[in-house]
């Protein structure tokens, strides 16, 4: 069976081994050249060649045609058999558990959404889970044997330990080990990281930062996330919140903020500070998404929240870009949706307050651009864990 | 002849063998056992072996004692042999340039500075540089021919194509590029980073993050320089300014800074803006390490002055570890040299500012130390450049 084979070789006994590392370059990049795989892996042109002809004469991998956009004729890229196996991502959220189920060649095949209560707990979730495989799996027929392994995308920090930390928007999962936990009930092989790191994984992988090593991701939903990628690898942090721009101070005279520091950045900025204005001005709730629609549609009280966030954005970007200079930033989240004119006022205020101002040197210029996944990055970014052997738990 | 072989195996070409994979390991660490350096080459532990017997029959390699501080005996572990070649890191620095020669077992041989004109030009130090090293070879009875390589630091930023950027303390170097500039002279392969990042990977090798694969190094001399190390590389960033600290914004209220920001964390504790209050106090000059010490003989004017700054220099680390999150910082440069008088205001004030507060947490909390190399941290880092193959230009 294809997926045996595939299972064989993203196994860890032969993780060192040429065969794996040309697997998990396709796995990790979808259609691929042979040029871009040797360059990828460090191994030869010529050994890559030969280990390409071996996986497709057992059909774990195919060849497909790539169109770059523009000019330029079809090209001859690998791509791993999407009938070679299955993967598995799953959002813990804060009411609800998400589960995409996707081929190895990361086409969706299932994307399922499973409301719970707040404050569920792990053994909830754990008959929840794996109710909800068993049945996704029986509906698009398809053997369990070929599911590689689950990615969890997590609403919290996770310690290098692989515990769930404290401040996280699961308090009872404090503590929590996700592998021991799901393991038995899956008994497939458990991947996870925090939901921003799955989205900066995701964009990454096949999104708005396919092909960059370093970038940032600032995440504008109702709450603030974020994910710094530097050299093609997610920062975690000894506490497991690098990334959390959130927290930035803005103004150390502002208003208290829930981690206890006054003026952080989500004060300013978050999509529940913007809403809170908005419904006030309504007089009733609206929704993250109906606020950008109204924007959008010519409110400019509304308009003018959108970019009075995107100024205090760009304000705390700034510093990112100061320390750390990525080259790109990726705008993701709910907020997100309202394009330039949030994207514009960011821009602006970037550079008024960075070091580096666009113009001070030739060269590239810090890009800020939407992200492609603003609705299922984090569940996405799950499946890439199982594809990329990323964020495993030891 | 010995270094003749060196040459080879750290040559571009023998880049991705095994056994250049092993000398690197060698010449990146200093004295190593064999499991180490299969872990870090990821090589398995029988070719590790296998490849150190041959280095040892051909007196590339030779077996030392370690101790470890504490309890032990010795170990048993393998060094590259110091008469295998030399290194050479020089400093290019505001008015002077400064040249460190070592042996490829990371001894220093010799230490020069040579005081220049400020604003001196690149054709002025190529035949002061060329002139230096004939006489440190010369005297030391040294074969020019074992010199593997020569490792530069700059006072200011590197773009990625290995040209100078704009705002480094040198502006007649605008635009330079050190390999076309010092490679015809000298004959030997040509290495560069910014001296904060050469600081960083020598305090990485064999200094106070020795093993350390993530960790911030912040500078504090006159001005301000740092460095961010992820997964045991140094971040630079597209203009090559990661590490900036100075110019984080500690205050959007603040005095003007040079960058023509406001409020930039520099203008409150760099020891140029500490100097200039204690030299209104005194009524004239007074250098860093006189300032230092007068503090530390009881001054408590100036044991304020260091306080203050370490409580200034810990707010902007704050927001470091709010978004980067490292588990060590190596604290460095002239005013490191005074102690606990900088870092314990500097830990108090980090501890209210950022995110995760030591105590919120289990596990480790992050350590605040002082660099091993306060004085020749650029230049020992340059030979690290050598050794390491790290920041070569392309």
């Amino acid at each position: 069976m294809i997926s045996d084979g595939l299972q064989g070789l993203l196994s860890e006994r032969q993780v060192d081994s040429p065969v794996a590392r040309v697997v998990r370059a396709l796995s990790g990049h979808g259609a691929v050249s042979a040029a871009q795989i040797a360059r990828t892996t460090g191994l030869a042109r010529s050994t890559v060649s030969t280990i390409l002809g071996d996986l497709k004469r057992s059909s774990l991998v195919v060849e497909v045609e790539t169109r770059s956009p523009g000019i330029g004729r079809p090209a001859l890229a690998h791509s791993l058999n999407p009938e070679a196996g299955t993967c598995l991502g799953v959002l813990l959220g804060r009411n609800e558990v998400r589960i995409v189920l996707a081929d190895v060649a990361h086409n969706v095949i299932a994307d399922v959404a499973i409301p719970l209560e707040r404050d569920y707990r792990p053994d909830k979730a754990t008959r929840t889970v794996k109710q909800a495989i068993d049945n996704i799996y029986k509906e698009h027929s398809l053997p369990f044997s070929g599911l590689l392994g689950v990615g969890f995308a997590v609403s919290g920090p996770i310690a290098a330990n692989g515990r769930i930390m404290r401040g996280s928007l699961l308090p009872g999962w404090y503590g929590v080990d996700l592998r021991s936990t799901f393991e038995p009930v899956l008994q497939k092989p458990i991947f996870a990281d925090n939901e921003s790191n799955c989205a900066a994984l995701a964009e990454m992988m096949w999104g708005a930062a396919t092909g960059v090593e370093d970038f940032v991701l600032f995440k504008l939903d109702l709450a603030i996330g974020g994910a710094i990628v530097a050299n093609g690898k997610v920062l975690t942090g000894i506490a497991g919140t690098a990334g959390e721009f959130g927290h930035m101070l803005l103004d150390p005279h502002g208003d208290l903020c829930t981690c206890g520091n006054r003026g952080c950045l989500q004060l300013y900025c978050s999509g529940a500070t913007v809403l809170s204005v908005a419904e006030r001005r309504l007089a009733r709730a609206i929704t993250l998404a109906d606020f950008v629609k109204t924007a959008q549609a010519g409110d400019i009280g509304f308009q003018r929240l959108l970019e009075d966030a995107g100024e205090a954005a760009g304000r705390g970007l700034a510093a990112v870009g100061t320390i750390i200079n990525p080259g790109l930033f990726v705008i993701s989240g709910g907020m997100a949706a309202a394009g330039e004119m949030l994207l514009a006022p960011m821009r602006s205020s970037y550079a008024k307050y960075t070091l580096v101002k666009p113009g001070d040197i030739e060269g590239p210029v810090p890009q800020f651009v939407t992200g492609r996944f603003l609705d299922n990055d984090n569940c996405m970014g799950a499946v890439g864990l199982v594809l990329r052997h990323h964020g495993r738990l030891s």
